[in-house]
């Protein structure tokens, strides 16, 4: 079984609002073995609407629209589903009831607009709208199904949980889709295809697997999609090909789906109960930023020093002057200093630090823009690592903070560098 | 001149991605008058593209394309274009030395995978990408135009900002559209509709204008749309109900368009020749993140003490620890010594700072979860203010950081608190 997910609005179009709806109805799709062939976006105009109704009924068994059911003049899918299957609107009495309800629940009168709301197509399945006035319209034309929800985000979820998943998912094929992803960081994706290599060693042609690379700013994802009789099936087949890609790849892997990288250090460090502490320059924050994004990190994570200028380098890490004069303040001399001053000043078991050039300004032949240098220190010695991230400001932050959370992770891990 | 989006990607078909693109693109085509007629997603195969192409082609002048230009097995849009123009591929010397160029940065040599995306189609006008390998495409027919563009965010605002809008403006005819948005902060949406009042004091209804609300977590947009015969019309109109709006709610207004907070008072520091440090605790290094985001801030900003814990707070800042005894770290009295330590300390002309509760735990009666002091010291004095920001952890750091910045704002421009 297939779908087709149409939105209507003018506020799409212009760009004002992005669409959330989208993906949230086709990962829920999928989810019940429901594949999404195409998204399709139209304006508040009925014959782009009528249009993209036609095509999408013609080639997909369901098409879910969303939008232009409410009540003031720009909200026309009402018509123009009527116009589309041929029939006319009639008060649904159990709809009117539920507006008149929803105002007086506010204390208020409902308007005539209102009121409206309650007019739906003769010919269709009505289905209720538990947080608002507009309900939900249900069509079939030879076997094809064509749903109208409203479009405010969670007036649709809840008529999606509540109504569409269960009701399809029973008329559903009958196959299971399955997603995993692994975040993989620390390595270009063109180097990570070259180490994972052909994937038809990975799973054959009649698997129903597919592997997709995503590539971001600070890694990329390797998105495992089996499609199976069960979900048994599919999460055995998915396991079989996330354990023979992380016989090739695993060091990379830092986590799992919507797992963040300060998760999985945050975690790591609790678990082994040892502390941390960072000494920021080009990332300014960053990195603590991360850390403290997640709940529970004043157990492990005790300060950062954001030294921006020498001067706080000096100051409040203890950096010797004369290192930074001798070296400059981006360089692996002092990269080291600032992890091992944190680590002892703040009294963790661990400092990590970063400094670089985020650019655009401040490189220099020897130094250029993007070159970051990222320190780690424990009990056990001290080390830096450079990089270059590229040349924009931003983008290098983010990479270096990215960089080096991953030093920390496979420190704490016993990955080698 | 109208225009269809196509985004190619199995990523947004099983909603793991949710599409940002398309919005960002129908808004700067709309702000050079080209207005967008569809939007649609396909997967990575190849009739489904080939088959979007030619719908779009045969009722949109312009079609632009995003997805599937990377090097890896699953980007078939290269493949698909050449198929659908009847063209083959060829190599481009330019792109292939942008991509040894890009490896070589990097101290790595590109595989055959990278070098592969120098293959670019025979018959099309080739676009740099200034920020990845992938180069963009831009192919002509009947008069009709398609351009394809790499999938990764910034590579193609920066294809758009740099090529497409400047190209495209140039042939687009009719009417101008100009859109300006004001940016507010510490003023809820319905508070600031009530200051604002019956929009009709601001324009009528025949002048060409809209204005929109867009609230976010840190802040509500006010954008004034503005239709009209020529661009200097356009101008004129938008300015005289910007006058009219900053009257009414001027003090709220920090900056226009994309101009962030921080780069506001960055300028503002920069302007007056002051000093900045800060001492965080609850926004964890977010604000010193958000400061240094800025190219130049080293001018500035001294430095930030991420002080988590209470250790740090009284070893690196100085707060005196019967101070954090007597009235707990989440005090208006802390704030205020952290603000004062900090400028102290690091010998600036401003100390800013933060402590409170971000959640999810933590909380207590008389301090619930959201509870946040920011303290602000200059030689002039200092101060904290109390504010609740809700029960989403991350959501209290971005706000507070916010009105930590806003804070800074109005004491730079002498605006009251």
């Amino acid at each position: 079984m297939n779908a087709e997910i149409i939105s209507i609005g003018d506020e799409l179009l212009i760009g004002q609002v992005i669409n959330t709806n989208q993906a949230f109805i086709a990962e829920k799709l999928n989810s019940i073995g429901i594949s999404v062939g195409r998204m399709t976006t139209v304006g508040d105009d009925e014959s782009d609407i009528l249009q993209s109704f036609a095509e999408a009924l013609a080639t997909h068994d369901l098409v879910l629209v969303t939008g232009g059911l409410g009540p003031t003049h720009d909200d026309i899918t009402r018509t123009a589903v009527c116009k589309f299957f041929g029939t006319d609107l009639v008060v649904n009495e159990e709809a009117l009831e539920r507006v008149k309800g929803f105002f007086e629940k506010r204390g208020l009168l409902p308007k005539k607009i209102n009121e409206d709301q309650a007019l739906v197509p003769r010919s269709c399945t009505v289905i209720q709208n538990h947080h608002g006035t507009a309900p939900g319209f249900l069509f079939e034309r030879h076997g094809h199904h064509l749903m109208a929800m409203p479009g405010v985000p969670f007036e649709m979820k809840a008529m999606m949980e509540g109504f569409v998943l269960p009701f399809f998912a029973h008329k559903a094929s009958g196959l299971v889709i399955q997603h995993r992803t692994l975040k993989t960081t620390g390595i270009g994706e063109s180097f990570l295809a070259e180490q994972i290599g052909d994937v038809s060693t990975l799973f054959g042609p009649d698997d129903g697997v597919t592997l997709a690379f995503l590539p971001g700013p600070t890694g990329t994802r390797l998105r495992i999609t089996v499609r199976a009789k069960s979900a048994e099936d599919a999460r055995k087949k998915s396991q079989l090909v996330e354990q023979r890609l992380r016989s090739k790849v695993g060091k990379y892997v830092y986590g799992i789906d919507e797992e963040e990288l300060e998760q999985v250090v945050g975690k790591l460090l609790q678990e082994r109960r040892l502390t941390l502490s960072v000494a920021e320059s080009c990332t300014g924050g960053l990195i603590a930023d991360r850390i403290t994004n997640v709940s529970g990190s004043s157990n492990y994570f005790e300060r950062s020093y954001v030294t921006y200028s020498n001067e706080s380098k000096i100051a409040d890490l203890g950096i010797p002057s004369a290192l930074i004069l001798h070296h400059g303040a981006v360089s692996g001399e002092v990269a080291e200093a600032m992890a091992a001053c944190a680590r002892m000043k703040s009294n963790t078991d661990i400092g990590l630090s970063t400094t670089g050039i985020a650019g655009p300004m401040g490189g220099s032949k020897e130094k250029s823009v993007g070159l970051v240098w990222i320190g780690y220190s424990d009990r056990g010695g001290t080390l830096a690592l450079r990089f270059n991230f590229g040349d924009d400001r931003r983008r290098t932050k983010e990479r270096a903070a990215q960089a080096a959370l991953e030093l920390l992770r496979r420190k704490l891990l016993k990955i080698e560098l």
